[in-house]
């Protein structure tokens, strides 16, 4: 029966067969634990609760509704509403119904949303009540709305349920419009090979597990809520949904002992810090941050206060975290006084990712010195398809076999990167580089400084220099004198603030700060003292 | 720039250009390990210890070294070798090399040992100095001997190495050879997809992290030792190994905090639990048992002595675990009489494994009413690619569409399957089914049986009655009479053994209870009295 001289060539008996191939997809995280974790609650929403068992019948009454509205396999289903026990639906439901899902930002304009909706050829959306009139530009677009009648929709949904089958795990899942800070929104394919991949990472990374409780204060609309929508139904999670960030709400959860995991923004980060219901935790909260470079001051204080912060990088285009930091605790251990900077650092590529590395202008990897600027590049399964409809966009930023991030960063002698700026926003001053992030991270060092943001102003001596925009912390107050002899102490001269200003920082809608609109205020502001106090 | 009318049709921007697709290969988890925790211990073994950054040399060294030897892509290379760094070295070199790795049962006779070189087409082997002889029966195959030599060997290797490149992440990484009870060998085909995905379930399920240190315990060649070579790499997880299994030596490493987790079959945990070296642990210590049905008995006494059991079950063709129990512990926690009973179910379909189904006859689940039997069958990514070389059989155990796993099972109402026997051990008397597994773990439960296994033997009138053959607890001792009392008492007279005999069993080098040699036995024991003491 047995052949005894089989060949020799090992990708000869490669049988692929029914029994031992299958599409990775993250739907198949929500059957499992609707089976496996049935009893348990998937998400609390205000006063609603599902269990795993009847989430998952209730995913698929959404999904058979989008086939009744005549959604057809590969097109697109946009959702426009704030975070909310839907939206998160709809990450299942819509790839259920063969469909993508084109999760909006809701501070966007009337004409983002318009241009989005149009681009991306949705016929039908899922929107929050306050959003009708947004969607309603768009006549073509027939509207879910998320109001009352939603139950009911979803309950008769399940006579059209026709069942889900992705053939090809590299089949786009969703659609994340970027921000568009240059030029107009571009549509990020995610496949559902990445979002499982990336899924499962984020569970070991951050150990997210059946017992955890993942608190929705991340918009779900930045990249698919960092794959976390996929994430804690993989393992059986509850997911604590908000409609919006109230820092006393938040402070009460996490040291109630109700949540376990949330991710935010660094701004995000100093509001909570600088709230008055700040107080320490009885137990730790792991919180995961991103979107922004945060500063070594930030992440301390977050853990002097009780939490525990996994910090990871990404980009709309890297499904969100592409990379995470691990620090040597034994070489840095936390009383190390580099052991806040270490943890600043971006890190290395996550388990799933794929590579990451720092590339010179010719393509060459920088040494790992903390000092050679390159680009950060990526290539690996959490790397979107590409721009939607956009192939020369997509051959660009793929130029090279890798995926060009825009992001300047060094790397460290531990292996790990470390942003730098944008590569828009770097500074050159005098023929010198200066990284705003690097005298981000100095200005806030001083106590009495909440948040900073660098950008540079054109100079007719230098070319360009740097100027600083602070908020201060509650209460604060300082004078310019005091933050240049600060800054002075700490760094070369000429990476100095050339000006400091007291103002609130303006944010993008995942909590970036808008670079371009304080460069714009740069030239705007008299050069002079300042008063500074909050 | 942007294209405003993009297709609708979602897969056909589905670019894959080598940015943004890699095939997935746990050999990624050394390289980055190596990277992430290059300073810390990837695996100590007797008096020798590797950082992840100097094993990733090895592992080329050795590659190297092999490719040096005349190995090409797509040849398997066999090993063996007792547990030891090599060994587990093996699991990443070889596939380094493009072979294909054949861990060999080194309890095995020449004959098999002979039949497998063989019909694996190794021309090189990694030979543990004890085994030279046992190899050198095919004077074809060049022995790489782990002695003293073997460090100069990998050293001198690194210069001939390439690089690996997984081309496809579905060629293959592995064979292992099934136990043969039921005819010769067959060789299970691994392929790196599988393996990269079971590793990672394996870390989620068990939760395996950098902090984790792993004791080897389990024979890695058994199922590559249940993936845990790629699941502890993957994470950064310390690798310990002991080249057999000492009660004494593994009490000390658990109770001193050294180890936190370990695999053992169900044998190995009745002979830990019966060492004299048994003590309660100061912390838990997760133990994965699997191999054969853990009675809940020795689940609860495991978990009386301070460990944590995980409880998964699989089969050389599922890459070893498969399923893993998942207990609702607020329905049943630890103080419900059922809890343990429930803790013994084989479980649900692990994340990444894919789907298992208890399928009768026609091919129909049966009814989830914890009694109707049928055959476990598989479905998924971490199914073998197939039997090697050997279509016809690959064929039939892939028959519909899935794999059919020969073991017969009932599902319970909370979706967990339970094993009931394999289906050549169950035993039919007078028209009834008899499962094996029930009756053991009713006979366990008597406080002087250390552990019991059942067969049948025919019989004039009821065409086959079982025959339980026990082991006794140190010290204890018990008559036939009491042992039929007290099954009596708990089970259907038809099901209780017609006789008991007390013995050492004999086991396969997995720790499985050699059936067909107690089936012979069977015949041959006089029927009547036979002293039971220890």
């Amino acid at each position: 029966m047995i052949d005894p001289l089989p060949s020799t060539d090992g990708t000869a008996q490669a049988l692929t067969m029914a029994a031992n191939d299958e599409a990775l997809t993250p739907l198949s995280f929500l059957e499992r634990s609707a089976r496996v974790h049935g009893s348990r609650v998937a998400v609390v929403d205000g006063e609603v609760g599902f269990t795993y068992a009847e989430w998952l019948i209730r995913a698929q009454g959404l999904a058979g509704h989008l086939r009744s509205l005549g959604v057809e396999p590969g097109e697109r289903v946009a959702v426009l509403a704030n975070n909310s026990e839907p939206v998160l639906l709809a990450h299942f439901a819509v790839p259920m119904a063969g469909a993508d899902l084109v999760a909006i930002n809701t501070r966007l304009g009337p004409h983002e949303v318009s241009y989005i909706l149009e681009h991306s050829g949705a016929r039908v959306a899922l929107v929050g009540p306050q959003y009708r009139e947004l969607v309603a530009q768009r006549p073509e677009v027939t509207q879910v709305v998320l109001d009352e009648t939603f139950d009911e929709v979803v309950a008769a949904g399940r006579e059209s349920y026709q069942g889900w089958h992705v053939a090809d795990e590299r089949a786009s899942i969703s659609v994340n419009y970027t921000s568009g800070t240059t030029g107009r929104p571009k549509g990020v394919v995610y496949h559902h090979r990445g979002a499982y991949l990336n899924a499962l990472a984020m569970t070991l990374d951050h150990r997210v597990s059946a017992e955890s409780t993942y608190l929705w204060t991340l918009p779900m609309f930045h990249c698919n809520g960092w794959t976390f929508p996929w994430a804690t139904v993989a393992v059986g999670a509850r997911n604590l949904c908000v409609p919006s960030i109230d820092p006393q709400q938040i402070w009460d959860l996490c040291s109630s002992g109700e949540v376990t995991h949330l991710c935010a923004a660094p701004t995000v980060l100093t509001m909570l810090a600088e709230s008055e219901a700040a107080r320490e935790l009885p137990a730790p909260v792991r919180l995961v941050t991103a979107g922004a470079p945060p500063a070594p001051t930030i992440i301390q204080r977050m853990e002097d206060l009780g939490f525990f912060v996994d910090h990871v990088y990404g980009l709309t285009e890297t499904y969100g975290p592409f990379t995470v930091n691990v620090t040597d605790r034994e070489l840095h251990p936390r009383d190390d006084p580099d052991h806040y900077r270490v943890r600043a650092r971006q890190g290395f590529a996550n388990v799933a990712a794929g590579s990451v590395q720092v590339l010179d202008g010719d393509g060459r990897e920088v040494p790992a010195d903390g000092q050679s600027l390159g680009e950060v590049c990526m290539r690996g399964n959490v790397v979107m398809t590409g721009y939607l409809g956009d192939p020369e966009a997509t051959e660009e930023a793929f130029a090279g076999g890798w995926f060009h991030s825009g992001d300047l960063a060094v790397v460290h002698e531990d292996g790990q990167i470390e942003l730098r700026d944008r590569k828009k926003d770097l500074v050159i001053s005098g023929g010198e580089n200066i990284s705003t992030v690097e005298v981000e991270q100095v200005v806030v060092q001083h106590p009495a400084v909440a948040e900073c943001g660098v950008v540079s102003r054109p100079d007719q001596r230098w070319g360009e220099v740097p100027v600083a925009f602070v908020t201060l912390r509650r209460g604060a107050s300082v004078t310019e004198a005091e933050l240049r002899e600060h800054c002075r102490e700490r760094m070369a001269h000429f990476k100095c603030p050339a000006q400091f200003v007291v103002t609130d920082l303006p944010k993008t809608a995942t909590g970036k700060i808008l670079k371009a609109e304080l460069r714009q205020r740069a030239t705007e502001v008299a050069p002079g003292a300042v008063r500074l106090d909050s």
